[in-house]
C-alpha cells in the first residue's frame, strides 16, 4: 500500500520529487502532505521537479490539491490540525 | 483567451477559486500564478475550494505545478524572479 509522504517547510524538494516519483512508478498514486506555506512551498516544488523524473516514462503527473486533518504532537499531548494533501497521479 | 490569476499571500482562497472556476468554465483552463509560499498556500487552497464549485457540474479539476519566471517591480526597476504556476484543467 501507498505511504503518505510527509514534506516540512525544511525537506529537500529533490528528495521528495524522487519519493513521489518512487512511490508513483509502484503505486500509480501517492500522496503529499503538508502543513503549513513553508512545508506546501516544498511541496508544490517537489511535484513540478517528479514530473521530469517521470515524464521519459511517458507519465504526465497531475495533482489535486485537497484538505485533511492530522494530528500533531504539541508538547505532551496530540491536537488536529489542518493539513493540505496532494494527491499525485498520472493523467 | 484565458488571463493569468496572480494570487498574494493576502487573497482571499474563496474569491480566488471563485475566478478560477469561471475561467475553468469558460476556457477550459486556468493558469495560477504565485511568488512566495504565502502566496502558494492560497492557491492550494483556492484550487481544492474552486474542486468542490464545479464538482457538481462533473468537471474533476487537476492542477499541475511548474516553475515560471515572472518580472517584478522592485523600487525603480523589474527583476525576474521564480515564480511557481498551477494550471487548472478539468481531468
Amino acid at each position: 500500500m501507498s505511504t503518505e509522504i510527509k514534506v516540512s517547510a525544511k525537506s529537500n524538494p529533490n528528495s521528495v520529487a524522487g519519493m513521489i516519483s518512487a512511490e508513483v512508478r509502484q503505486y500509480r498514486t501517492a500522496e503529499v502532505i503538508s502543513i503549513g506555506a513553508g512545508s506546501l512551498n516544498q511541496a508544490a516544488k517537489a511535484i513540478a521537479i517528479a514530473r521530469g523524473f517521470v515524464a521519459p516514462q511517458g507519465i504526465d503527473l497531475i495533482c489535486i490539491p485537497a484538505f485533511c486533518k492530522v494530528m500533531v504532537e504539541v508538547d505532551d499531548h496530540e491536537e488536529e490540525r489542518t493539513a493540505m494533501k496532494f494527491i499525485v497521479e498520472p493523467r
